[in-house]
């Protein structure tokens, strides 16, 4: 359905018995969280394995003690299989990747890359590809780095826009990447941008790839994305330097217990190493220990995976085809992805709207992501972008979250309309 | 005995026989390490009813996901009873507690505390007790801060000099503490040091005590030293704000897996959490939910703490004795501290040797702290004090690291005195 074309007589016809049923549910208490990209309990479980299994007396004495600050060689070996990197590429670190991004940032900033001056000698600025990951642009924004949209496609980034700006601006240090299954849009690059984004030239020296590749084995149907391996690119153009990868098991064992890694060149590793050695004397290696032990394998961790996908698969669907039961044909004030992995759908709604969609929910009980998080300093300036995160809920939740969803996005859109119409 | 007493000619048949003894030692192939503060195996083994115990089903939901950056609710509480503190005052992290330390001025560095300038922008400098903590002195000299010596005394640093410092010039920012069982001197601070610290006039609006608490319930004798609690004799004064103070448990439970905590003023731990928030989601509750199940309280920590001294307190009895037997009744070219807990020794030999010490050691298979590394740039001007660590090497090794050392002492301390007497 197009609601712009509706006569005004129509439009106020159905606003009003939106803004009945919109009140209705609004009424029936329901407090249901679709907000952040947590996994349910049932997926925590799946790991529960590894909590419970006595292990102690099998550690290597190694793991039980100080020191081993570049991670275990075991878990080094298989994050390497994972991402496609040498172990010797790959840092095995604590319980969070953005923390090893963070950190990463701010050694940029205190201390520089390669002996290039530290980013805090002057204005830098990072590209952020949009709508993106908030907790990404958050990091640049406390650094007081500034930040400039890049509009994605349906393959990425646009990549004529950060060529530009990479070749011809030497302030511009960094870009933010989710690769597969982007946050929020769920979308993953094709092999044509990843090529671009690893071979393009670059006026700065220290120009960095933060390619954050969160949901490498976080598939959700039979035909998985196939992400091309930038690092081997990159060194067949002499980029090596240019990739700072991040991954971690977060969600493939326990939020907020599992084991984050960074890959990058050797050099680039040596050169983190120099400053991490000053602060810790390492990482936990029991937690990494214990993963190696869980995870074992690369063919566990699908098995592993298929069965979060189990779990989580349906409640995508479940939003997707309301989505689609709703908004289906060519309808004018929501489109949406239908990710094939990852922890997001990204629902666009008539510009203008999406805060007060925000809004809505909130005051129905639904709690989601807030309107122009998924964007640099908080802006939207179209209003449009909304960012569903299905997992976390309870599939018995899930039906008001979406009956409240789907009532407000309508409600939203046909008061704007209705208010042009005026 | 007075080795700088005797002739030439006694000296010089001492020396011979010393070289013969030291070579035969020598020849015998050892390799042996008291290098680290590192516990044994042992030690680690009372720890492993924590990761063999089946916990998983009875952890909180909330410790099964993302968030909770401030540290679960029990740990905190623990923690607050062990330091002192009031929970709302205790931030607990991950596993190391030096991390937490570079981080905090990692963050004095980039963006500053309490609204005064950020610690890049101008020369700062930090006062070092000396001898101190290697690592300390690390991460200020990684990051360009200058540092000043404050020498020892028994109760505690200099404190005359510390307090003319700290009025006068607003460029010292910090001193870096070990309070109790000092890193690596074994002293405790006195009542009276510990209220001149906390209590004294500051130039700087921002001037930081790093509180290295790392030895808090790390007792070896059944007549523990008491130490004054800093927060509250601040607090009185008006100057909680002064106060960072650190721990963990990874000389309780597992060095490297422990958990680590911060403990700081409420408006402290605001300003340092508006600042964590973008550097991570949350520290691993799992490992933090993990250690409260097993530690329990303070007085089964004590339990704990009274097991792991029956197996570490006749390692430090047994280094103790034998220097008391080789160079007691007042000897010239040695002298030491007897620590009523903590993991160090510290022994200061005749003035210029200790390099050559350490150089015999290694040649001799002993691995011992660097000479030097107790002082900021690892320069001892007197080239006297060496750290040693007894706990990590098995007792069935200690003869032997005993053996070389003393040996070592001997031969490098008596080479010296002949030598000035040709």
């Amino acid at each position: 359905m197009k609601y712009a074309e509706l006569t005004k007589e129509q439009l106020d016809t159905l606003l009003a018995a939106q803004r009945r049923e919109y009140e209705e549910i609004a009424a029936k208490g329901y407090k249901v969280d679709i907000a952040r990209g947590k996994p349910c309990f049932e997926q925590a479980k799946l790991a529960f394995g590894m909590l419970d299994a006595p292990m102690a007396e099998d550690f290597p004495k190694s793991s039980l003690n100080y020191g081993g600050l570049e991670g275990i060689p075991e878990m080094r070996a298989l994050f390497a299989q994972i991402l496609g990197l040498e172990p010797s590429e790959v840092f095995v670190g604590g319980n969070s990747s953005l923390n090893l991004m963070y950190d990463t940032v701010q050694r940029g900033m205190q201390f520089g890359f390669d002996g290039c001056e530290p980013w805090n000698r002057s204005a830098i600025k990072f590209l952020c590809p949009v709508p993106g990951y908030d907790r990404h642009f958050g990091i640049t924004e406390h650094f007081g780095i500034e930040m400039i949209n890049i509009p994605m496609n349906e393959d990425g980034p646009n990549m004529d826009l950060v060529e530009n700006y990479v070749a011809n601006d030497p302030s511009v240090k960094g870009i933010w990447c989710v690769p597969k299954y982007s946050n929020p849009t769920g979308i993953t690059y094709s092999d044509e941008v990843v090529t671009r984004l690893a071979t393009m030239p670059a006026a700065a020296k220290d120009f960095r790839i933060f390619w954050d590749n969160a949901y490498c084995v976080h598939d959700l149907t039979d035909t998985p994305a196939k992400l091309a391996n930038i690092m081997t690119i990159a060194k067949k153009a002499g980029n090596e330097d240019r990739i700072f990868e991040f991954a971690s098991t977060s969600k493939i064992t326990l939020a907020g217990a599992g084991v984050a890694c960074m890959g990058m060149s050797e050099k680039n590793l040596k050169e983190a190493l120099s400053h991490i050695t000053f602060q810790t004397i390492g990482y936990d290696k029991v937690n990494q220990y214990r993963h190696y032990v869980f995870l074992r394998s690369v063919d566990h961790i699908k098995e592993i995976m298929d069965r979060q996908r189990e779990i989580i698969a349906p409640k995508f669907k479940a939003i997707i085809d309301a989505l689609a039961q709703n908004f289906g044909d060519d309808c004018d004030i929501a489109s949406w992805t239908e990710p094939r992995g990852g922890y997001f759908i990204s629902l666009d709604v008539l510009g203008g709207c999406a805060k007060e969609v925000g809004r809505l929910c909130k005051a129905a009980g639904l709690t989601i992501t807030s309107a122009g998080a998924t964007y640099p300093y908080g802006k939207d300036d179209a209003d449009r972008n909304l960012r569903i995160a299905p997992t976390f809920t309870s599939e018995s939740d899930l039906p008001a979250a979406i009956e409240i969803l789907i009532a407000s996005v309508k409600l939203a859109c046909m008061s704007k309309l209705a208010e042009e119409k005026e």
